[in-house]
């Protein structure tokens, strides 16, 4: 090397050191100043001081940096006491897993979700449709050994013409069925103004993707005990859905589980496009448990048994699917629900028939 | 051309013909039938009637097509006669131009939106953060001939902890500053539950992207009469988006408006991309009058200008932005608000100061 | 239901059957049609021929279909038939596992890639920097049972100031380290006027992401016996994948591999979104064997084992990795390549120490 | 405010002015640094310097910042250099508007484009398919007062099996034609090898979106003198697309114009998203001409005028559009080329028809 370059980059470490320590300083003080302003209750960003304090230095600016640069340059060095503070804050986030938070499992009923057990299943039709679809249905998840059933009493529907669930009567017809056969009963809620009803009939409480930012339904249900069941939104980006979380924890609700279901892109072979990455990311950002949605994700029949392998194997706690006694005739998501002769296949091709543990009920005169 | 083909070609015309005698006998007794469904109030498709037809179909073929091909074709039958019945529902839908509905206009007290009048400007800050800052916007805007403020009173920020908003507060400092100054408010309800309030303050009920599947929310909208602003959801498309305006004009409320703010793309210099693709759909399938939100759409306030051209080109019935006193210490959205010099230039350089009529008000003493 | 429903029932199932006959016999007529086109090499898509059969059938229509309707029907059943010609068509892709081809398995030296075998993993530095770097590498990875060995020579850069491979001395530094270690040598062509160079050094022809259209490069590869590890475009959709797979086996090259390496999507947290359904659907309708680079996929070094986990439950036929001696120093991708003890511990965690076989050589005197 | 906050600040203040003062020094030797290993060389960016020096601060750091916090402070600040140098490297880029440089304005034969000119007008059908299709167009095409004829000779296409283009004997064809109509000739290439080929004929080679980051075509296209139309590709980021220009004027090739295509996202209904944000920021941040494809952009005829509206209003400098005598019969794109009554509508609503000077011909007997 140069040896005038050398020469040069001695100049540049002491500097360099010079620097810290004038930064350590100001870190100090700054400090202080957060307490002063913690105490008094007063924000910690100030952008009023900001613009004074970058006023002041590009009047004192001599070169060689332009003012522009001077500025951009400070505001870096902001930024970064900012973003020190931000990460602080972050890890005071209610979700995340910094100071070493254990894995949250969530209990439902007998049933652990999280943590180091085995993945569970949730299972059932997209809609409830009628009393007997149901029972038939719970009959035969309960005689495999599923112990959650899903099934929907309120439907986001894109088109108002069509069917949107049977509402309370939907709910009411899924406790039932639930409690003959011992499973539980996980439905949508779509309006806070349904909280009552659903927390009355639901042992889990679903939002889903099209609410995963309806900040005030998120509030609502964060002020219940019920499990939450949060799908990431359509095209949210994992920053959104795991701050959707934080909502429910921070109005007082610590049973959240987050659900990825596939996000929207280019490719229309499939519904949507799961994404793993977001799954194995969650699981290491925050200490919730998460699902995956496998009958969204793909939105196809014949992607079920790989994208159940590759959602447990990337750490999922558990998976969702749809199920239904007659998938031609449902009244919604026909091509995507399971008949049981495929749900049989499904649990075998999974390995699930080795994780659950059937029980035989008096199967429903049907 | 080989002579052999030729009367092969022959033969193909007579089959055409005959296939057409049969499909349009059909036809007349398919609508025959759908006339009668409709009497009873039974639904038109039938999913069980139509597996039936397809197995005795399957049953009585004898080739050259296999048994899938058939069901395939009669599928393609089926559907292309569903296709038709649902064209004739699209052209019911009551958003859809079918049967020559004129353009809407919606009426914001003297101001008409829509059908062939000279677009219209929405401008105002992001959100209302206190009495002087809308006090002294509002006056600057209605200086410069801007007759609809915006301002945010309830904001959905994905962080909880993030401002979100001074609430009724905020709609009645909105409310005063409008009356004042002869403005109409613009304000975002994201609760069923704060329709009332919005109503007592807000003259345009504004519908935003998170909450566009809010299927409850736009429910209650809808059975409002105030003037709704529906925003395009992150990544709804474009059929999704009018489908949410159903859901208003079926709850019997006429005066939508939509409003394009830029779709979720893999481009990371623009926080959105403008879709002007969907303006031009969006006025050629519905009657409603449509707007681009040009702050959200490019997120940089260098874009302003050339996105204004265009929406207004492609035939936007009017432009939202956002405009602060001093973007540089807003609460929200600093690097994409402009300040009144900033906003001045581009009345200038989209056209707008010949578009506007400015209305001197007294000065508020600020 | 309705006796009067019933009676237009029963006459649409006679009408069904009539309308079968008719289309089966049209179907006959038109398969001897294209025999015949077959024959005398004329292309059996005649859009002229299709607007005449359209005009006559809309001059005969008397309703009730309209003549759009007629139209619209008629080009269904075209398009039916059209279609069933591409499903034949389909089927003789040379990609297609139709008519029960079995999976193709490719051989590079003694390796098997693809069907029943143990999955295998390609690893190596993203570019070739020096002599020095991929001795080391080479060296490190044989010692864990490594058998392919990549490193790029030719590097597709969006900056042409960014560094942009060794060219030939960078395939002759690969081969020579390769030979020395018994690795085979994996590098990306860019260009097909480097067709020799590349046959003469490397063992598999990696086609990127970026080339995956480049069809003249396509068809030159194509024309080599060399096997070839085709990447997915960055946008591409999984159809113009397997159909960019096609071009080389058209030209005569069987030994093809696809590698899935993440879509581009709006989720700023990784670098791409690795598509899991990608990789099922890949195997599903194609023979060929299937990878995943998970470096690129992700983008991130915290994804590689789940994501190499996720794409082994899929059922990939290996795994594509970076590995680098510093990859704080490297000329690229210094985010995403792993160093020795990072790969030590990813072999352990994704249970590939346990598929590999180590093989010990002389340790390079470095 | 509290009076200790104040006396903090006042602390604050004085540290910032060190801080500026230290890291201004620094910056000065650091520039020295730079001049010296531009002169010898030898590169800017040496990630094992940085990691000393990190190493070294680290090593000093007593707090209250953490190691972490030092170094990620001084990663920001080496990144604040790096990144002034990188800006700049930016106004070094051939391609920027840096130092003002003015308008690239392109000559194609007497058609200036660029500048403060007319926007001009590509137009043709998009294969090239027999000699009769394109005189006839031509012909037409020139006397509507088009000068730039477009005709595709070799074309990339999913399927190997669908119609490539004519190849050289398409060159002749168009070339032909043109010369006979006093047009300019604008055609693909797709190989480095067919250059000589595309030289003798065409006026304008254009690269196509496939193609945009087949490096070694634009190196070879960077050597010609000819005018290149250079297409963003499918899902480019504006970067990617301008840096991809940035290769051509590396190689010596002034002349280049940039072409918008449309981006691929969710969106169903259009082939590909207008992404007009990318046609302002091309012209703010590049002196080059840009170009719209407005037949590609929506993949819709009722979309050529809206689109083609919107991208004159954002500052366009041309449109591009695809014109055939017979769409519904042609080889490739049938469902967006215009015919020539189309066209005329088009010419007449875009207001086009008045800035295309029409030149008559003889008419060609066909």
């Amino acid at each position: 090397m140069e040896p005038k370059i050398r020469t040069l980059r001695d100049q540049i470490d002491v500097l360099n050191l010079e620097i810290l320590e004038k930064l350590s300083q100001r870190a100090a003080i700054a400090e202080a100043i957060g307490e002063l302003q913690t105490q008094t209750g007063s924000s910690h960003y100030d952008p009023v001081r900001e613009q004074e304090m970058l006023d002041t230095l590009t009047a004192a600016n001599e070169g060689p940096f332009s003012d522009a640069t001077v500025k951009s340059l400070f505001k870096q060095i902001f930024q970064a006491s900012m973003h020190l503070e931000v990460e602080q804050a972050k890890k005071s986030y209610l979700i995340s897993r910094a100071e070493d938070r254990p894995d949250t499992v969530v209990r439902v009923g007998e049933i652990e979700v999280g943590g180091n057990g085995s993945p569970v299943l949730i299972a059932g039709p997209c809609a409830i449709e009628s009393k007997e679809q149901v029972e038939f249905t719970a009959e035969r998840l309960a005689s495999r050994g599923v112990k959650l059933f899903r099934g929907g009493a309120y439907k986001p529907r894109t088109d108002p013409y069509s069917f949107q669930g049977l509402g309370v009567e939907g709910l009411r017809i899924g406790r039932e069925a639930c409690d003959r056969y011992g499973l539980k009963f996980v439905a949508e809620i779509m309006d806070a103004r349904d909280l009552a009803a659903c927390e009355e009939h639901v042992d889990v409480l679903q939002i889903g993707a099209r609410n995963m930012q309806n900040f005030t339904l998120l509030r609502a249900v964060g002020r219940s005990s019920k499990p939450v069941l949060l799908k990431r939104g359509l095209s949210a980006t994992i920053q959104e859905w795991v701050m959707a979380a934080e909502y429910l924890l921070y109005e007082g609700n610590p049973n959240v589980m987050l659900c990825e279901r596939g996000i929207r892109t280019y490719e229309p072979t499939t519904r949507n496009t799961l994404d793993v990455s977001a799954v194995a990311l969650a699981k290491q950002e925050t200490h919730l448990p998460v699902f995956v949605d496998v009958t969204h994700s793909g939105g196809r029949r014949d992607l079920l048994v790989p994208l159940t392998k590759a959602a447990l194997a990337v750490g999922a706690d558990g998976i969702m699917t749809e199920v239904h006694p007659n998938p031609a005739v449902a009244l919604s998501d026909q091509k995507q629900q399971m008949d049981f002769d495929t749900f049989d296949a499904y649990l075998e091709a999974t390995g699930y028939h080795k994780k659950l543990t059937p029980e035989r009920h008096e199967v429903y005169g049907f």
